[in-house]
């Protein structure tokens, strides 16, 4: 790869990517474009637009973007609406907004005639797969730097020094080691490393930030009603809401709750195990609530194809490959299947779990007439299970015939 | 089919049952062999004896046996395994129990000479489906009697009519309609129908049976720690016990933090969907028990086949092929990938929920020596990850340089 | 289900779907609306219509039409965009033909206001379930006459009688039993039963109809060039045809090469094994064709989640659910993959085979710089091989260290 | 990696692997073992060794087997029970000799002392992934020499030099470029590259090696039986024979018959498209018969379920990943499923084609009594199948109504 002319950083306004922006300055004298994304993360972009005009960037070289209704209608809820899981548990709060960050960064290289993009993932990591792969997909010629497989500065101590030679302004209390590493989205926050190395540990309090201790959560349950269309949440408590509305709200009451808690250990695409602790709040009352509808709207034809494909999708996106042709196969497959997935769950929050008590729908398949245990009036001819069962069976009879002539 | 001659049937001792048995010596003519199996149910079993007698069933005639040992070692054990769930949710308490009693009956009918076997299922559900295939499976010559798709006691009175003509007593409480209808053994309790055929409603509490009220459960968490050996869960708090004793003290626990419900709209094999309140107190910490020691103790390449194979698992096990070559072979390949799922899980029980919080394990591979951010002395050269991304996004590339010559 | 008043019948004009003819007039009384489709079957329609008539039906009451184009356009290249075989040989052409023929009479009953439908297929095959599945799913309330699962016409005897007795006329060889039965359109000749039973014994040559003898069949190779168009044949060695046009001429082809033979044992949907003779002269060209162009113009990503979703479509085809939320699910997924499923292939034709000999497209994704021996430019840099093979390897290393380490 | 202190290479006796053996020497400093294997690719070994002496390597250090029995029966019979291609077409003859030549590898590293492994396998391949990740499942802390991804000598010229400074002989024939790549072994020839990289243009004839021109091929079919246990070949015209002497004797037939040509598009692990042709004989004969002798014998759930997962089982070998937990468990399940693959097909072999023309077996699941066209004698109920037809319909009416009730 030859040395990039221009480059768009993903630039968060901390110590770490200031450090990369002034890194990729010295190391290939590059203009840098910095690109600072509102995905819910709960900081101020502002003060990141001051920091990079600060470190010498120009104006029109600073893009700082509120994508947070275009991170939950267009990621968010189409992964929802397959109940992605990773690995049984894993809702994916990080995988997800990788996408939309590369598509933007690509983007905004093309628009300002920069040849490369740069991101402040490591090597051990997924995120540095994801940020690279989307970018390539997207554009196959753009240049990635990645500076923390490229630099000297591996330790924090090499880091700090770097900083104050360049006089980056190094707030107190990133001067020492963070006691863990995160990432937040409007979806979810992931803390990992260092105190939470230990898989055999458990978390301590201070590690949680988005959600209220179950414990201390309030003592009695509170119920919500949210109504889908398609597959999507569009409506709480019957007043219709925006995507990022909706899942901002449903936040609101996962954190009162303490709902959403996840301690796991997880498959690293890159092959090592790592631990972390994820709260997704808002994410585990809709996967609930998305569950609770589909169990009346969606055919079990649907259904049952739908699950069995939802690991492998739930992979792609973890690995890295949402911008490819198997995940937009996928992608149609279980949209197709969302075209009747309209309706209201209700849902108890309470101390740490959201459960779906209720649901109902224009678009219901549930047939009280088949199913009751009262007469049925002819809807069902029990008979007919008879034939069912004869067939059903046939080929388990021959197997048992064949097997017994054999040993016989 | 030509008609039985000496029939086993699957006898609680309970109403229902005691009419069938009548129904079989009158409809048939028949000889009746009773079997009353303990699969954890929680009701006495001498009591049926009694009845069985009083209805002219000849003491060598009578088969009443403890099958809770085998029924977890056999078949739930292997299940959980796989962290067998049905449509996302369920925990296929009832599916799981059919196939050892059909086992039973089959082997029962052998030893005694009979020529039939009959069971109380109805011919909405799936509990024919299931009973019928697996009889058929063990024994293809075998007939099945399902008189509940054969006779015209269609209604509760007539019933009650057949029941006082024949002298078969009827238990006060037994007279009017149950508000809803139950299955029991030692994983779970199943309600459903009358009171909760409206999915909209929420569930009464009297319907809960297994689990107290996760509101009024202890106000403060209770930690317990399960090892598991080859995929099975051997000791608790370190002290060993066998299947069935580890499922009764989870049951235990469970039920006092009112862990395990949930309220359930599922698509029946035979065509309709149902609305069951499921209680399964023991198996739902078990669940995150042995998803916790799979995390470290699972290569990805096993768990992902794992996760992939098993809504086929669960959909064969629901729809009654546990005696089928296709379960056969899952269990197999399930059981294969246990062969190093051993060590121990540390649970949280509070007020309805069960979480993993700490996972240990000699047969780990959770190597912290790859995963730290701290100085990993050469074990992971992340400048590995430039290539295996490029390799990776290789492909990926070759796409979009064609996509663009071809819009260009 | 009570009488039908009104019955559309797929009627071919043959003796058997004559005597279904009337006895739907004389067992029920109802009025009968025939409708006789050309789906490339070979024979010629009008005598369907005189025979109708003469029979007693109404002039607006007799439906014959061509239905060539819109079988292989909306049913067969679907099809085959999938390179759809069951169990691993069978092409589905008798499959494939059900669901439009139900299609057509739901249709038909909806517009001359029937409340019923009636076919030929037996109790046995699979052909009864394909028909009933799909008009009830185009139509909850049609009712579906089966002649041959309700009449007591059991045998080749009353069958004659029934016709003798009726005025139906009969032609000469059909007085005896046919040495087989057969089953023809467009797509493929199937030929089963009676001689055919024993599928040890090789097939005589009189059964086959479609395809010359290989040994006879010309002694030089033959040359053919297809080009498709996201995924579907629209052109013959550089000539625009209809889709219906296309299999013509691929049938004459592989007719002349004695291509498309299958000697197959296969697993009915109702249970039981049964043997079939095949004859796919076209379909099978076409097979291998589309294979071919898929092979540069289809990314690995797409074409191996299309395969390994290959038998599972393929079964649900079979199974007579082409009208199912599945199959139109899998469509979604397969048809998204074939955008660029566009380019020409050159076949080579010869004694029985089909074989892809070159392939080139605008639209492919081989590329030679990147594969070539000779010095690629740059274009791949050997070294990412190293970084790419460790990371796969990480998590095998992980175990091997792991279980050295309980061994030793 | 530190440098390798004694080396087992994987030795031909060739150019190029020679010229590897004496650039480790020259290299590295380091002691070098041949391993020499027979795998069938049909060359003699001794000449290996002569070489191996003349340029130095001690007679203690010179290893040369025939493995063609283990081949067989410890890898290619395994995966020709899953009836395995890749992409719809290729037998995998390279990807499943490379597991068995990196186990030897290993083990011969372990017995010598050596801490590395090195192989020909270039920087483009799957090879150099397959042997890789064989070696690092098999040993986690063996060395890895992949010459052509480190060396300089990147042209024909470069070679030539330093092999005639080391004193290596070159045949004359090899000092210009071969026209194109082969790899051979018991099981098929490869050959890409160079003349074949243009995937339009048609394979010269001089390309193939392995199998006669089926022009030239007999004019009269052959016919030939086989049988299998447990889903292996066993005897052939009632002959039994060892696994290697069964697919020798195939391929003798296969030669002669023209069968088993492949020229092929396929997607190469490490992300570019490659073309080869390929030559399997006897593996074409093998797969139409155990496809065969499945028809008869296996159980629709065990086959559509084996079916279902062999892309990726072949997906699996093609990259390498022979020694994985999750090919294991395929394995598991695979075999599980073979427990009655035992009988006789019978094939017809003419001009490039096989056949299965008839099959029979004490173990057979065909049941005529089931599926004659004449009278069962009652082996079948016709009534069951419209209860079978009703509940199969059952949601599929569902939808239906209520797609028609939300129109309305």
């Amino acid at each position: 790869m030859s040395a990039p002319k221009k480059v768009v950083l993903a630039y968060s306004g901390g110590l770490d990517t200031s450090i990369i922006l002034k890194w990729l300055q010295t190391e290939y004298g590059c203009e840098v474009v910095t690109f600072t994304a509102d995905l819910g993360q709960g900081e101020e972009l502002e003060p990141a637009r001051e920091k990079a005009l600060m470190l010498g960037i120009k104006p029109e070289n600073i893009f700082i973007e509120d994508l947070r209704e275009e991170f939950v209608r267009d990621y968010v809820n189409p992964m929802f609406r397959a109940n992605t899981v990773y690995e049984g548990q894993y809702l994916l709060g990080t995988s997800i907004a990788r996408p939309l960050i590369s598509k933007r960064l690509v983007e905004i290289a093309e628009a300002t005639g920069a040849d490369a993009v740069a991101h402040g993932a490591t090597g051990k990591g997924n995120d540095q797969v994801r940020f690279e792969l989307a970018c390539y997909a997207l554009n196959p010629d753009i240049k990635v730097v990645a500076p923390w497989r490229e630099w000297d500065l591996t330790s924090r101590t090499k880091l700090i020094d770097f900083a104050e030679k360049n006089q980056i302004p190094i707030a107190k209390d990133k001067r020492g080691e963070a006691p863990f590493s995160v990432d937040a989205n409007l979806l979810h926050t992931s803390s990992e490393g260092k105190v939470l190395e230990d898989p055999a540990e458990m978390a301590p309090d201070y590690v949680f930030q988005r959600t209220d201790d179950p414990v201390k959560a309030p003592d009695a349950p509170e119920y919500v009603e949210i109504t889908f269309e398609k597959g999507d949440a569009v409506a709480i408590n019957g007043k219709a809401v925006s995507p990022a509305e909706m899942l901002t709200e449903l936040n609101a009451l996962g954190k009162k709750h303490g709902i959403g808690r996840l301690d796991f250990v997880e498959n690293r695409f890159v092959g090592m195990k790592s631990r972390g602790i994820y709260e997704t709040p808002g994410g585990t009352i809709l996967l609930e609530a998305h569950r609770g509808i589909e169990q009346i709207t969606l055919d079990p034809g649907a259904g049952h194809l739908k699950d069995s494909l939802m690991p492998r999708y739930a992979e792609i996106i973890y690995n890295g490959f949402w911008f490819s042709p198997e995940r937009e196969m996928l992608q149609a497959l279980i949209d197709k299947s969302q075209e009747n997935v309209t309706g209201t769950v209700r849902l108890q929050l309470f101390k740490g779990s959201a459960f779906c008590v209720g649901r109902w729908s224009d678009h219901s398949l549930y047939s009280e007439a088949h199913v009751t245990f009262e007469d049925d009036a002819g809807a069902y001819d029990q008979k007919d299970a008879a034939g069912f069962i004869q067939l059903n069976a046939l080929r388990l009879k021959l197997l048992a015939a064949r097997n017994r002539r054999l040993k016989g």
